[in-house]
């Protein structure tokens, strides 16, 4: 089997071994198909923690334009005591006024039912068109539906009834041997276009059955999600559905207590996974081919986040990505950009270690080389502004036909 | 013939007549082919003004990273006072360092040895790809070329010279009727990727035989530029090389002062051509099929600056123009990422005059003409955010197969 640490840039931490699928103890899931896409294809997911105490944490996006299931989630759902989770493929339930909000409520009303918890610890998740009414009928039979295939080894339903345009499912079942006992670790996502971490939207659930405070668990969540979906861009599109929740039931027993070497070992499992997820989530990126790295040194934090989206985001340089094609000129027509009245900037640029631009000019380099680091799978850019301090990295998919075709076609 | 002024956008005004080619009085240019682009196409330009109290005007890139022939213009040049304008294409001369620095310096003596005027009133311009040297030998050569085939007819030839990734060539000639009596004006510019106003990079010329102060034809060609260059986005990339220069010859011997109807006319002339020019550079857009155009009101001045940029930037918004699929939700997502922290927004969106959007939420609407409307040659979309006051406009071309194939291949 390969591994689900295929990238380079996210090596498999030494004390976490890989299981294939199944979740950790305490958590079911279950998927159905309620025909809100085509029919057949599983397009309702219900996830249910059976422990009453489980604490929870999580993260939205931050767009001014938010969809009803966020808006229920965040200001109708106690985040840190989850208990279940729902979520539908084929509709965002966005922009679908108060309406909309009545089926995110009902939403959330039928999964307590079907989950037999109580209806503010349900989040309710949506992803799909925006500004389409969304059918609660069909959404609740499916709920019920799923309900009755509640099991163990749900997560990989539960990740095919959250995908839209995602070309393959994202999710991970992970052993993680913390200093006090082996604990798991598990996640489903998804997520192709419309990521910054962004018409797809992205969707991650993760579970664990070690046994946190929420403050442990909405720490762990919010420092993984700035360093995993927070550093990707398909097409720097921010969705209005966005949504990362971290479940911990602690039914292993396995105590992680605040500051502990413990916590250290989970959070570094969590930030391996969810970096994991968050590359799938680029290399998916609606037909994209490649993964670009743009890292940016320098400057002040400002710099370097604004250097990394205008590199991470400017067609000119993914389509280049796309077509294998250096073109670090474009790298330095992105950084000028973003850094208006600087010039002349003493600007350094490197594409897979090989210097290609230094204080603002061409240097010489191999170019068969180059060429060749180009047309790998995974490509690195580093950016160097003047002065020290500051550095980020942001992950991002190139632009080539599928992108265009999957985009100019998915209709309203 | 067809108008140049063939966009419903941009009327021609009723003192204004079509000339079809030709330069003002008092201007000739000429062109060469100088083997920087391929063998036998016109890659060098030159423009001269033979009146020596000639006035000018220029408006240069706001990139942190500028090319050698912008600073060289704008620091090493009388830009209220510009005689001759020179140009290359196939290689920007950026990211090109002290070499690069001395290529551009060299440019401008060779330009004005040719012209026989001083080198502080030459502008310099190159467009093309970034990061390699540019054969000072070859450029010289062309120039000189260039000089010996200076004519009043030259417009066509200094146009086909400026071309890169251009489909098609950018220019008027245009008699204008003043208070004060008939004078000319004419302008010659390229543009079609990399434009915010922005690889391709634009660069317009215009010319007229009308006598002004240097302040007036400052305030004019200010004025202008913000409403037309400023105003389009093909894939939202400001390039390191833009330009725009107005010279004024006096020839016509016809006044234009300060604050007076020949200057409100004039004005509203230039506005016309620049505007004209700015849409076809979005309808090249490297392989652009549709042109968009977001206004949106309400809110204050950043506000709808900032939407009208999401909008007009958004590989979603794009690829669904180039589908003609008028798929609304994905202006609320780019709004919406546009306001965070807003939600939930009074949003209201038309499409073509018909409402889609109202508060936030989806209205009821007739979809056959919806889907009618999206399928025409230029789309207009109007965005309503809460509040009063301001109001912005940006045109941008759609996002299709041709974009990735030309980005892609473009190399270095």
């Amino acid at each position: 089997m390969s591994s689900f640490f295929d990238s380079r840039w996210v090596p498999c931490p030494d004390h976490v071994t890989e299981l294939g699928e199944g979740l950790p103890k305490g958590f079911r899931a279950g998927a159905a198909a309620a025909g809100i896409r085509a029919e057949g294809i599983l397009d309702v997911g219900l996830l249910v923690c059976d422990a009453p105490d489980a604490v929870s944490a999580a993260r939205f996006t931050r767009s001014g334009v938010l969809a009803a299931p966020v808006l229920v989630s965040r200001d109708h759902a106690r985040t840190s005591a989850l208990r279940a989770v729902v979520a539908n493929s084929g509709n965002a339930n966005a922009a679908t006024g108060e309406q909309g909000m009545n089926v995110a409520l009902a939403m959330q009303v039928a999964a307590a039912e079907a989950a037999g918890v109580p209806s503010d610890q349900v989040a309710v998740n949506s992803t799909g068109v925006i500004g389409v009414p969304l059918d609660i009928d069909r959404v609740a039979a499916g709920i019920a539906h799923a309900a009755r295939s509640l099991h163990a080894g749900g997560d990989v339903e539960l990740n095919q009834a959250i995908m839209t345009t995602d070309a393959f499912p994202k999710r991970a079942s992970l052993a993680v041997a913390l200093p006090s006992g082996t604990v798991r670790l598990s996640a489903q996502a998804k997520g192709a276009g419309m990521i910054e971490p962004a018409f797809a939207t992205m969707l991650c659930f993760a579970q664990t059955d070690a046994r946190l405070e929420a403050e442990t668990a909405d720490l762990l969540l919010g420092v993984c999600v700035k360093r995993s979906f927070d550093r990707i861009s398909v097409d720097g599109q921010l969705s209005t559905n966005d949504t990362a929740i971290l479940q911990c039931s602690g039914s292993s027993g396995v105590v992680v207590a605040p500051a502990s070497d413990d916590e250290l070992k989970l959070g570094e499992a969590l930030d391996a996974l969810l970096r994991q997820l968050a590359i799938l989530m680029v290399r998916d990126g609606e037909g994209a081919g490649r993964v670009g790295r743009v890292v940016v040194r320098g400057g002040d934090r400002q710099d370097v986040e604004r250097c990394a989206r205008a590199v991470a985001n400017s067609p000119l340089v993914k389509t280049a990505l796309h077509g294998a094609d250096p073109n670090w000129g474009r790298i330095a027509q992105a950084v000028g950009q973003a850094m208006p009245g600087t010039a002349p900037l003493a600007l350094g640029i490197a594409i897979e270690g090989i210097a290609v631009c230094r204080d603002g000019a061409a240097v010489p380099y191999d170019v068969v080389a180059l060429n060749r680091a180009a047309a790998e799978r995974e490509i690195e850019y580093e950016v160097a502004l003047p002065g020290e301090g500051a550095e980020t990295e942001v992950f991002f998919s190139d632009l080539g036909h599928e992108y265009v075709t999957i985009n100019a076609e998915y209709t309203t």
